[in-house]
């Protein structure tokens, strides 16, 4: 049903003063008695199996008394949490939860279905399904085509997609020595748009396939001869199959030309765990390469550009490039839409294809900004209006827009979908794709005569094609649910990104116009969603190293854990690191008057900067309450005042 | 407190008639009110947020609306999901949870703590690592030499075991490379208990150090030169850094001698992620070697003897063996003290060293029946005077204390531990292995002056020495809870993993015994733990195909989607396949008197065994409602009846 968004926000969320609790409580009653008389009402013929008997025994009263008391403990202890509900958090990428999330969470958990196969989870699975469709449709995505599940988070999506990538690259290899063992001739598409025997393209060339023709590829060897050789074949010169040890010597050997190790390009920016994974799947952390950022913190279209064309002299092969939708320290958001035309571009001029990913395990949801209620994009002039502010720009839009030309995404809900952990989502954009790493355990099949057919069978048993085995169905009744109460559009979790954006740029301007006694307060650019990133001076502690002792005094003042007493404010902080940062240091070091760009670079400990992501969707427009601008601005001042004592008396 | 655990049982679960809903509905309302207090008495100066009169406006109501309906649409998809907490459940490994990790877990999701660093979770990454300790002494490792943590499930547990393992294959080289560039002279003890230099040693034996030794080197590696320098001289030279391509390269250069792509072992039951596991990992699928299993389903010393000695001939390295504590299908374990024997004789006679690693995703927990209350071990005729039976046996207890010496462990609370997904374990026995996959990320590094020393920081940032990022901190609520209610030793968990066993002896007993009208009932040998594997059998059908065929059938009758009709009672089924089971399968063929070996081995669609896991503690004695053996083998024969006539008909 119709409503309006900024009447409906306060009903999404318990609230800072738990003011929805009589709501919270009557849903989490009702999913429980529910359960209970489902229970109840299972054969009920079975009759009873622990009698009122059995309850007045000692030995139970004591149990009970146990479990009460340990109850008591943890509640207890779990007051020592962080406060992330409250406008005073502004730390890292957490808020509340929407009580849709929560319900939803624990109404399924009573269950506690297993999204490995529909068999343990009938109901969930399909939920899952659904929920991967709607993200699907959410980053332009043809649901048809698409593919997609949850996973525990973002470090298993980004490494399936890079798992799926890595694959992908070596399949038409692979294609090419089971199609010459089975005496098959077989094209493909080249860059240059022509078609090409498969059996007579060099390493290179093999190694530079498109996704879409290295996939019909794959769909014609296994139609041109009997599966059951097909897959021996297939078996003899997979990757996945052969292991690396013996595949790199083999290419070398085959091929006559061992090209240099392939690599990942990823975003300056990118999160930690892509190191993680690089060195999980035995590519090599020394084959991660980093693509310089702009002053914006976004992967310099022009730079890649650049990298590109550097492999291509030195014929080294590129697996994927991982694109940031929402970096984690900044929410900066990539130009897509630029990447996607120098990976055009490569294609053209240098005969280059690769996986271009989006990592929007953070900003993923602000696409929901992009659409309108009906289904249809709407235009950045509308959604400045709805913020009444300059945000976002038609850059933006585009940036956004341009997440369906990506070969896979990545999206957590338990970020900007305000659900609980664990809730990532991994998207093909290509389903066929999935099939590289799908495997068959020989005990989850669906059964054969049942009302799930075949072919609808295979697509309930989500262990086939994931990472992944057991997991919790409630994490997808969780996503489902918030997703029917806040829908993906301008109405729900766009109006609710928009208010975090509009929040956010409020402690931005009033960061820039502080003035706390003695200090300055230097801040990075209006951020792309609404991670507000500054640094605080005073003019005795010029240098980088000063600096640095500052900013961490402070963030020591307003973290969680000081001397265990809470701090007025809660933030966070990161170190923009050399060579990451080049691209974005320069403006900041203009500012900050502190050293140069050389300094900068030399000093391995970086430059120290405070942190505060806005999730809050209430600092937009303070009702009722403390304004935690205005709030934020002075608490800062005391801690900077307090830093700077600290640091004066400890000379 | 001390309580008689029989009297205790019917306090741990919400039970089959959610006897005890007062009780949980007492303990949710408890949580979730003492959160409401939380929150209200946090700053309890900044004012309400949301307004009385928000309350009122039509958006509100509206979304209010909306969530109510569409949870009361959850609710009703949700009563078609699986009755796991019935007695007429006997499927997959799941039942329901304990009351304390539901509540646990509904305690702490309302804060939503984020384990991947204690500035996220204070409180729940500690009871994470209280967990940890527990499950590590329960295994009999030394608490503060092991380390663990909780992941998403096995799959991502067994990720990370194999994983180091292939990083700790792979380190003597490393740092014998780094001590060359170094100029380093640093000694290793070699399989035959001497040391020496290990720039001297050839590749071979590089890559048959034991893990201790290995972990050693490291440490001596590290205080023999400046960090920054070995750190770099490291990163020349390790797998993770360098990548598997030029690796596999430049191996064969520098040591003129390509040994075989090294080979991991594993138990021919083990789980099919392994299969994943290897492929994701790059070692490959070929690689993957099975070891052949005796008639009870437990890996054959002496055939993984005989692998070794193989292997060793070849000069084939062997990265690590997995062991199984509880089989997928049949809960089989491992006679783990003999592997461990055979390792030491391949360490004497073949100078041959690996890492021996005990996926005890499964029967983990059945670990608990080793202790007493008083933390010393008990004795196998202690714990069958408790279960009245002939289990356990004296090899049994010797198989389960054994697991003190694999080098890793893993453990799903999600299920034996009774808790709800997700869940799993991964315990290492040498915590130095864990900075193997270690990693630094630049923005959640522990605050230097904080309540939180440096060290301990360290040990409170989970993310940097696991493989997933943000993970839920109500996981480790959940168990943390249910472990304090039911302790890991003959109380608690040892009770209720004795319960099932007995439940699952009747049950076995009974289909022994069964004699449904005109068929018979071959039933596997007395599982190790609880799950109870059969096969029905007709005179009318009797090749494997028409004994495949019938078996299907059944199965297709008792599952829980048969056109969409809930079933009397809830199987699943497995398939024996050549050669996994080659070992196992001599005796069930003679039994069916059903072909012979060859005809099985030569059919790959193997052979179809009935499968039901008995998680449910109650069955072992039913009190007052049914008898849920007798009923099973009864509804067993109408469905075999069932089952008959439509194979007869379709025909």
């Amino acid at each position: 049903m119709p409503h309006r968004s900024d009447e409906a926000l306060p009903a999404w969320f318990l609230g800072p003063r738990a003011e929805n609790a009589d709501l919270v409580e009557r849903l989490v009653t009702e999913a429980l008695r529910d359960h209970v008389f489902w229970r109840r009402n299972y054969h009920p013929e079975d009759g009873v199996g622990i009698r009122e008997l059995d309850k007045r025994r000692e030995g139970y009263e004591a149990a009970v008394a146990t479990l009460t008391q340990e109850l008591m403990g943890l509640l207890a202890q779990l007051k020592r949490d962080v406060p992330f509900f409250s406008g005073r958090y502004k730390g890292h990428m957490i808020f509340e939860q929407t009580i849709a999330s929560q319900i939803g969470y624990f109404a399924a958990m009573l269950y506690n279905p297993n999204n490995v196969s529909a068999e343990a989870s009938p109901v969930t699975t399909r939920l899952e399904i659904d929920v991967a469709r709607q993200l699907a449709r959410m980053v332009g995505y043809h649901p048809d085509h698409a593919w997609g599940h949850l996973t525990s988070g973002g470090t298993v999506a980004n490494f399936e997609a890079l798992w799926i990538a890595r694959n992908l690259h070596y399949l038409p290899v692979a294609a090419a020595g089971a199609a010459a063992e089975l005496g098959l001739r077989l094209d493909v598409r080249t860059p240059d748009g022509t078609s090409a025997p498969v059996r007579e393209l060099p390493l290179w060339a093999l190694l530079n396939i498109d996704a879409e023709p290295a996939l019909d590829l794959w769909q014609s060897l296994w139609s041109a001869a009997p599966a059951e050789d097909v897959r021996r074949a297939v078996e003899r010169h997979s990757l996945s199959a052969v292991g690396y040890q013996d595949y790199s010597l083999r290419l070398a050997a085959t091929y006559g030309d061992a090209l240099p190790a392939a690599v990942v390009l990823v975003a300056a920016t990118a999160h930690y765990s892509w190191e993680k994974i690089v060195r999980a799947l035995g590519i090599g952390a020394s084959q991660l390469r980093f693509v310089p950022v702009d002053a914006a913190c976004r992967t310099d279209p022009d730079a890649l550009w650049e990298r590109l064309r550097e492999f291509a002299a030195r014929r080294t092969p590129v697996i994927g490039c991982v694109s940031v939708c929402g970096t984690t320290e900044e929410s900066a958001v990539d130009r897509l839409d630029q990447l996607l035309e120098v990976r055009d571009r490569a294609r053209a001029e240098l005969g280059m294809a690769f996986h271009l990913h989006s990592d929007a395990c953070y900003g993923g949801y602000a696409a929901a900004v992009t659409w309108r209620a009906d289904g249809t994009r709407r235009t950045a002039a509308e959604a400045r209006l709805a913020t009444g502010t300059t945000w976002p720009t038609d850059d933006w839009m585009r940036a956004m827009t341009a997440l369906a030309g990506a070969d896979s995404v990545t999206i957590d809900p338990h970020k900007l979908g305000y659900v609980p952990y664990p809730a990532g989502a991994f998207l093909l954009r290509d389903r066929r794709a999935r099939d590289l790493v799908a495997i068959d355990p020989p005990y989850l099949t669906p059964p054969s005569q049942s009302t799930i057919d075949a072919g609808a069978g295979q697509e309930l048993f989500l262990g086939r094609f994931i990472f992944e085995g057991s997991k919790p169905g409630a994490a997808a009744a969780a996503v489902w649910l918030s997703h029917k109460v806040l829908p993906l559009d301008e109405r729900g979790y766009g109006y609710l990104v928009e208010r975090t954006v509009v929040g956010a740029r409020r402690l931005h301007a009033a960061l820039r116009a502080a003035t706390p006694d003695g200090f300055d307060v230097v801040v990075l650019p209006e951020p792309d969603i609404n991670i507000v990133c500054f640094i605080v001076r005073h003019p005795q502690l010029s240098t980088l190293t000063g600096l640095n002792a500052l900013n961490e005094a402070i963030y020591a003042r307003m973290s969680h854990t000081r001397d265990g007493q809470a701090p007025e404010y809660i933030i966070t902080r990161t170190r923009l690191r050399t060579p990451m940062y080049d691209g974005a240091i320069a403006p900041i070091l203009e500012s900050l008057g502190s050293g140069t760009v050389e300094e900068w670079a030399s000093d391995s400990d970086g430059l120290v900067v405070l942190r505060s992501t806005v999730m809050d969707p209430f600092l937009a427009s303070p009702t009722g309450g403390v304004d935690h601008v205005a709030g934020f601005v002075e608490a800062l001042g005391r801690a900077a005042a307090g830093a700077f004592a600290e640091l004066r008396d400890g000379d």
